[in-house]
């Protein structure tokens, strides 16, 4: 098999895990907060950092029975984040997946309800699983990862960041601080859930933490490079919005292909993080490239 | 001393642990984020949901130690529900606590992510708590508890109920199931937490759920009367609103004497509760008293 399709037959034996184990999440809720929950969670994605998070998990030998619940947990939050992100008075947005955003569908008080239920969902679903677990110390500790990654010190703060940025002049090294916390803290705490599961070494975990950043800043620099390039069929969401929001992004700041190389310089640290790992770390090295190459 | 002031002495001694545990919290937090959490986490409040952990902790036992973070995550989850719940496409509210609403202080963008914010800092709180648990078990009992109370099938989903049912005829059994959700999911789960930090057994845990649901419905019943009695100063919110709202309460369902009646009968349902603790539960029956007897 060629390594694509190597690569392909994994990510998808992945995605076999997450997916009926998200579609089961929502089951139990109740309409119609379930149908606005659902239109969000189960509308496709690349479902990324679930896949990190089996990923790093597999990596270190871990089970995936462990670290399925996780992974769900920061797709939940990323959806959850995606939501509020949207509405009319945060980046105001219509078109998110190709699809009319949440708000659009369902209003805004059940789109911010749908948010706040997304996230208690994913803890709800993280603190059940360590009730259950085999190692309760080793869940806890995944637990933890994701909420610091999501919270005050992470997404969220890097949410207020952004938005307090808007129109002014940022600096290269605000905007990496920016994004190393937006986007780069659930991703990073993705694989770190991931290791966390399979009861990483504190060598190991902080290897995949160093992995998770990198890998962040590749993916962001990429999406800041589809922003100003791509359009909405292809990218599923309204693209020039940094422009239209007057946002500093890698594009603004450095031009595309300085850009291009910042990005393709992230992967490569990614791909370097991992390197104790040899032959094993292959899926997570392509899928580092593959966050720099991807069209959407 | 007399029992009023034997129980605002025990009470003061609750709040004691509580409001510096609140601050040192939001300590490590960034500006802006920081002071539009502040605003709303320290800015007073009764702290019902907290004293309710602490005490049920108590009563069992258990170490107050261990108790406070899930105390004070379950006031932070309290907090950003209001934060949430004032924001204009929601119940559309200028006043809380006396003051102007969070939203009106820093903006709507702002308040969502307060909220955002505050809930992943409850659940982070609980996390690392349990990390350094002396029985990581107990405390992870603690966070599932709140996790579900607060929840898809608690507290959102109370409001999702509460805002379909604006403007409808609702039944009695109707408005108790949501009140049962919006109100009284949290207050359960604030008494779960505490008795879950104890370590309580099987019974126990299920007499001091049952506790928490009575002192719910009496809470949820006195808030219903107060708001279509009391004046804003007293209050701190804006009364009236469920009528100017269309909305259903026990008072316009039941009158308001039958209405004070059910208030009594509930709080008499969550004395009952304890019975089998004699006089040891006597904080936990005078605080179901005052949560009938409240002037705000």
């Amino acid at each position: 098999m060629n390594p694509n399709n190597e690569y392909q037959t994994r990510y998808a034996s992945y995605l076999s895990l997450i997916e009926p184990a998200l579609r089961l999440a929502v089951e139990p809720l109740e309409s119609p907060l379930k149908e606005a929950i659902s239109y969000s969670l189960l509308s496709g994605g690349k479902r990324l950092r679930p896949v990190l998070t089996l990923a790093c998990c597999d990596l270190l030998h871990g089970c995936m029975e462990d670290a399925i619940p996780f992974a769900c947990a920061v797709e939940m939050i990323h959806a959850y984040s995606l939501i509020h992100d949207d509405l009319p008075c945060m980046d105001d947005d219509d078109l998110r997946r190709g699809q009319p955003t949440n708000h659009k569908v369902f209003g805004e008080a059940m789109a911010v309800l749908a948010g706040d239920g997304l996230q208690s969902l994913a803890f709800a679903t993280m603190a059940h699983q360590t009730l259950e677990a085999t190692n309760v110390w080793h869940a806890c500790r995944a637990m933890a990862a994701v909420a610091d990654g999501c919270g005050v010190q992470g997404m969220v703060n890097g949410q207020v960041r952004d938005l307090q940025a808007e129109g002014k002049p940022v600096s290269l090294s605000s905007l990496q601080a920016i994004h190393a916390q937006k986007t780069g803290a659930l991703i990073e705490a993705a694989c770190l859930a991931g290791a966390a599961c399979a009861g990483a070494d504190t060598a190991s975990y902080q290897t995949i933490g160093r992995f998770g950043q990198a890998v962040g800043l590749a993916f962001q620099i990429a999406d800041d490079i589809l922003d100003a390039t791509s359009d909405a069929q292809t990218l599923g969401k309204t693209p020039g919005k940094d422009a239209r929001d007057h946002k500093a992004t890698y594009v603004s700041l450095l031009g595309l292909e300085t850009a291009r190389l910042r990005a393709q310089a992230a992967c490569q640290q990614a791909e370097e993080a991992l390197s104790g790992f040899g032959e094993s770390a292959w899926f997570l090295r392509m899928t580092a490239q593959n966050a720099v190459k991807r069209s959407k």
